[in-house]
């Protein structure tokens, strides 16, 4: 059955067929994904999509990862004879089009993710990036189900983040406590991106987490991106052990009503923009203000459309999830608190399932 | 300083420069490496090194990335505007081809890594791939310096999975501590390439910690491949908590002989093919075998040349920085044992300072 979010894309680019090796768009096109943490694969290049309307994609990859499909047209992976990783690619990639569209078809081709070598002669074809922006922003209910599944687990990580006292641990211990309770939820080792910073490094937005011991009335600053099933969640909370400043207690206050704000915001028809301005100006009303987006679409990538950016005009529509993430930063502390939320026909609902308290503990 | 590797691919292509976007090239040719965990940023295509003979080479990164580097040529990374990295890489990337040979030289492109929206017109560029796979052989002292470094990681992550008994505990929370123990050595999060199986999974040469429990008498197969400043290592060792049957007695003595053996081979000008035929011969003599290569060069990949496969003859040369990874898979256990050593004009020196024991404690 043919993707509309497909079918939509190739009819504004005015092309008959995508080939793309994003890993998102070919999760969503595909259903494939596979291991990204250790980089490029000496044996492969990343596996490729090639999708035209009307017809069920073609996954592109090597032997390896092939197992859970029927339909991947492969080509040799680990292998102890002599590798031949592009070549094989470009064999298997011409052999697909073939199948589909043929080598004379319109293609748009994913300029930021297709390797140059594995690229068949293809006269008709155009490269893309920021066309494809818009690609993976809406999601299926059975989508938005996964993202809910990688949202549990980053707030099991969340959740053991706040289990122990902070003082005298350091960021990395923390954070090996942290993790394992996201892959013990996950059952597997899982992609995990993360911001984990205490004390003056909250002020620096995020980083990893570092050997630096917590100090009695640091805060905390998590963010935690599990990739779980091919889909990415996303949470943040900021919080400390100690009574928190004044100026902390205020913040905390008023970044949970910019957020709260923010989510109440997202539905049909609003745009993404819109949503920037009013929770930036709310945390601008208390004399605060962040450097960064304040929110962005996820799932099939950490950071997608819609982005909560000034002059993002693109429009809400049912079926986006959306992460909304204000915060400050003071010069040596600093805050923040996300949800995720999905835009339904009605009222958003929230996926996210974390504790945002500014106190550790209860 | 020109790099003497580079010098003798280029000329052994007969091009006059190299662009490559491949992290282990770049790691060589730079000294710039980034998070490679969490896949392909929204915000950036990877890395890129621009390099000819007789001068620095040059880094084409995002803005987020350069921090470390006063020569790199930049394009706006992380941003609330418009994301806009084909172009500002593309762009970046010309700049550095001008302030190099040139648009008109004879560039060699690594066709596995390339994004290819990146590239400008090239008259005379030439795709290469498998020209490529000699590059990074062979290693310099501080460059062997920091592979023993990783592997000092891995020597940590292996006594950590000696350090409790196995009989009870899930694959995964075993993995868990031996990662946790990795990372503290490394001081931070890094990259790790993992086969962690007990029980029956031994027989299927690999794989990530599952939640299966370990049951007693099951063998713990540990590979771990860990990615520290940029440079990997790898070492492997498989035990158990019970007394080991006769038959796997007698296997982890031909697998240790073995691997010594071919440690022992390690000298210049020995091809990686005759040490793939001696270890393999040894493990045959004895009546097992193993459908993987015997080993391979470590440090820029953690699989790259010297490849200790059937029939390569590229001879070892003083440097190169070798992993040996003999071993043997029943229908319902296996084991492998793995050293890394470095090739010296004496004697190899052995790198890897872990465990090879079958049994788990002393």
């Amino acid at each position: 059955m043919t993707d509309e979010r497909l079918t939509r894309t190739l009819e504004e680019a005015g092309a008959d067929g995508l080939i793309s090796a994003d890993p998102g768009i070919v999760r969503m096109l595909t259903g494939h994904f596979y291991d990204i943490e250790t980089g490029p694969s000496v044996f492969a290049i990343p596996a490729i999509a090639v999708a035209v309307s009307g017809a069920e994609p073609m996954l592109v990859c090597s032997a390896d990862e092939a197992e859970a499909s029927d339909t991947a047209i492969t080509y040799e992976g680990f292998t102890i004879a002599r590798i031949d990783r592009v070549a094989g690619a470009r064999q298997a990639l011409a052999s697909a089009l073939e199948r589909t569209a043929g080598a004379q078809a319109r293609w748009l081709i994913d300029a930021a993710s297709l390797p140059v070598g594995a690229l068949p002669e293809l006269p008709h074809a155009r490269l893309a990036d920021g066309e494809l922006a818009g690609l993976t922003a809406i999601k299926t209910p059975s989508e938005i189900a996964l993202i809910e599944a990688a949202i549990a687990v980053a707030d099991a990580g969340q959740a053991a983040a706040r289990e122990t006292a902070l003082e005298g641990a350091t960021e990395l211990e923390l954070w090996e406590r942290v993790r394992e309770a996201m892959e013990a939820r996950a059952g597997g080792r899982i992609p995990i991106l993360a911001d984990f910073v205490a004390g003056p490094r909250t002020a620096q937005v995020g980083g990893p987490p570092s050997t630096a011991t917590i100090a009695p009335g640091d805060l905390l600053l998590v963010d935690l991106v599990p990739r779980v099933a091919g889909l990415w969640g996303d949470s943040c909370a900021t919080f400390l052990d100690a009574d928190p400043t004044e100026e902390q207690r205020r913040l905390h206050r008023a970044a949970c009503a910019a957020l709260e704000l923010g989510i109440g915001m997202l539905r049909p028809g609003t745009t993404a923009g819109q949503i920037d301005a009013a929770v930036r100006e709310a945390l601008a009303a208390e004399g605060w203000e962040y450097p960064h987006h304040t929110g962005h679409g996820v799932g099939f990538a950490w950071h997608e459309e819609p982005r909560i950016v000034p002059g993002n005009d693109v429009p809400l529509a049912e079926g986006m999830v959306v992460a909304l993430e204000p915060g400050a930063y003071a010069s040596d502390w600093g805050l923040r608190v996300e949800q995720v939320a999905v835009v339904t026909d009605g009222a958003p609902r929230v996926l996210s399932g974390h504790d945002l308290s500014l106190a550790r503990a209860g």
